[in-house]
């Protein structure tokens, strides 16, 4: 931007109409106040991750996770609590995985993996193959089939450490994971191995989902994720000695796809009932852990939304809903039939806040909106700032969510401290303990606040479009 | 500050000289890069941490992690390593603290307490007493001699858990700590007993310094820290029975004064070698815990931005020092002796950083500085966004630079996330599995880019102090 532009920006800014009353901080004083003091999100969590565990689609911990938040948010004197019927696949890990590197006959060294989400199983015996290491697709079609066919590909591109932003890290990679096993088909190997997507070193293997694409069922081949240590360790090893062999074992499945449910929670709007505004998180988790911050985090904090609103004695002009997806992980089918049903009701959805990337320190959101609407949020930044509030940029907002984007409406991600989130994603380690209460409460405390600031001001209301118009 | 103020203000900053240049971007990320692929600080601290442990002033492990940091400081090709002589005090803890609450003869439950640092120990055989709880001084007052006089005195006011800062919390809870023993000994108490400085209900005792003022030796009460859990059970018995009694077995003692040092490192400066910068933690920790976010992370952290500063092929111009100070913890020696030595050889401080508040993300710094050099800072962070760098506040620094303060320098303070401080200030659990690397490291680099920065333009250039002065 120029110096002149942006000097007409901050005058535009400085000599509008206040985008926000004095009164609003005091009403987010109380909110956060709240949310500190006599939160709930925690304490549904414990229950959630250590009565309940890991929440996978299609599960008996799934089923039971629908009927909790149920019934806690029947408790919270809502106007309307319901489920939302989805069909839902259902994958099955079956034993635990084992693996182990063979550098010669008898001689071997046992590494951590564990099956990815929608693989198959290998063969009742496992599979044992030589290993091709590579960093990419680029490099499969170098190699080519005389020199995968049969064997294992290693995908062993790391998480890129100096970014920043480790979503970004995350996004960088995991195209190995997602599509490792269809680009690996294709040279005909026997079998895919993920370095995890972690970008700590440790011996926690990461699972998430993957896919097969249009590959006949018989033509599937078994992946599988492996620990950041045992990644470098069969590197390692490959360097000194092309010929070593890899093992591994699992008894995974995919079944029939089975009835499960979103879990709705509403206010009803005083003044706009029909515009609806919604907040939420995936009650479904991967398996290996207890899902504390993938994303039992999100779905707390969501439902202490409509709580601490109750709570701080505000009315909602507009509908506010909490709505839990079912299948984030493995499908998004709760979030895609959550928009399908609101597209057959005609139901005008104005606005969505998803949670789900972790229970860490709030830092701030990022948004999918338009010009018009970024810049109200952005008229309200003082509004945060005693609350150490600072990131507002326009970007990706949630899986989950996505489905609702209209030209006009706001579709919001909450964006929590991102350094801890990919030592704990998908992992065995993502557990109630690594959640800390108030930095899991700060950030329901700030969904809240942007909830109460776009209820009451509206979604892009004529002052931003005439005045703050870039 | 008014419209028209803040239209001066930006004006100013729009029109003014650019007060740093487009090259400064590439080293600050070249500064991050290697922090976050090459670091060294989590390598350092899991030595200190794992191999050499708790560094309490005058034990054998501090002087142990003398020895190591200059080693470490020696291996880095600096200009000069040296040791800074300095007198400490030498509190022991003696056994483990033993501690219960008796209900009725001979119906007692175990609770969690340690000794206060500096504490005196109980008679052999323990102490047994009645207890009075009190939330502050003004209740004592209220209370008087005749409700006190031969109880154990009970401070109870929990951290405020609303404030945002939980450095604030814990600065309205301390005094029960430091001057607990004072104020009970002037009603008479046999022993005092403190909530610990902790905003979450769990087991640990965190200990900390307390002071007897000129009470004379054989006049001096116990005291201990009881856990957050314990403290909440011991209120609760007591409101249903005032007359339970509380006993406290501890063997702690104050030994002679003994010699250890402060640790030294230095690139000279090549343009303005008088004039000096330094960057610093404390060396020294509490017992309990292996010190690993107090204040190892400070220390390594502060060693790492020498290392950073030569790699990133930076000469600077000024004197930049690493000092890692003795004795933050129960008597500030290190950091007077440091100051003193410095005033004795007229020595121009014009900067210096402290890293004393954990290995947490860091979030920006505090400033103790003038005007001209608190918006000298302002102008410089566009720089620091892409790192989420955000917090640029005027306030306190660190203990062990303070004495430096003069009326023309900068004195700074890392500012990391503080949510998780106080779960592990002082206690058992301040491990180095508590310390993430990525955050580590992350604040590092930010301590590093200041450091940078100040030295490239200098404390209060004319620039500043005219073209941005209020």
């Amino acid at each position: 931007m120029s110096k002149l532009k942006l000097l007409l920006c901050l005058l535009g800014i400085i000599f509008s109409v206040n985008t926000y009353a004095q009164n609003d901080a005091e009403v987010l004083k109380k909110i956060y106040k709240n949310a500190l003091t006599n939160g709930k999100s925690y304490d549904w969590l414990n229950h959630l991750s250590n009565q309940i565990g890991g929440r996978l689609s299609g599960s008996l911990n799934a089923e039971k996770a629908v009927n909790y938040t149920k019934e806690e948010l029947d408790k919270l004197g809502l106007d309307k609590v319901w489920l939302q019927p989805v069909m839902v696949p259902k994958w099955v890990r079956g034993f635990k995985e084992h693996a182990f590197i063979e550098s010669e006959k008898g001689k071997t060294t046992t590494v951590n993996i564990c099956a990815l989400g929608g693989s198959v199983a290998t063969a009742a015996l496992g599979l044992k193959a030589n290993v091709v290491e590579v960093k990419n697709f680029e490099e499969l079609e170098t190699l080519g089939k005389e020199n995968i066919e049969g064997k294992i590909v290693f995908y062993n591109r790391p998480m890129q450490a100096d970014l920043i932003d480790t979503f970004e890290a995350y996004g960088g990679c995991v195209n190995q994971r997602y599509k490792g096993a269809i680009e690996a088909s294709k040279y005909g190997a026997a079998g895919v191995i993920v370095r995890s997507m972690n970008l700590r070193l440790d011996d926690f293997p990461h699972t998430g989902s993957m896919t097969y694409g249009d590959i006949p069922v018989t033509d599937r081949i078994p992946s599988a994720a492996i620990s950041t240590n045992d990644a470098e360790l069969l590197s390692t090893m490959l360097k000194l000695d092309k010929s070593i062999k890899f093992y591994f074992k699992q008894s995974c499945k995919q079944l029939k796809d089975v009835l499960s449910y979103n879990v709705i929670g509403q206010i009803t709007g005083s003044e706009f009932p029909n515009e609806y505004m919604i907040v939420g998180g995936h009650l479904d988790s991967w398996d290996l852990g207890d899902g504390s911050h993938d994303d039992g985090a999100g779905v707390v904090q969501s439902m202490d939304v409509l709580r601490l609103l109750k709570e701080s004695g505000i009315t909602p002009k507009r509908s506010i809903r909490v709505v839990l997806f079912m299948n984030e992980e493995n499908g998004l089918r709760g979030g895609k039939k959550y928009a399908e049903v609101a597209k057959q009701k005609g139901e005008n959805h104005v606005f969505a806040l998803e949670s789900d990337a972790g229970g860490f320190t709030p830092r701030g959101f990022s948004f999918d909106c338009n010009d018009a609407s970024f810049n109200q949020v952005l008229s309200w930044q003082p509004l945060f700032k005693p609350y150490l509030i600072h990131y507002f940029e326009k970007g990706h907002s949630g899986a989950d969510v996505g489905p609702l984007k209209t030209e006009t409406n706001v579709l919001a991600g909450l964006r929590p401290d991102s350094q801890r989130y990919f030592d704990h994603h998908h992992a065995s380690n993502d557990t109630f303990d690594a959640v800390n209460k108030r930095e899991l409460e700060l950030g329901a405390a700030t969904m809240t606040a942007l909830v109460y600031l776009f209820d009451k001001y509206g979604v892009n209301p004529i002052i931003n479009e005439k005045q703050i118009k870039k």
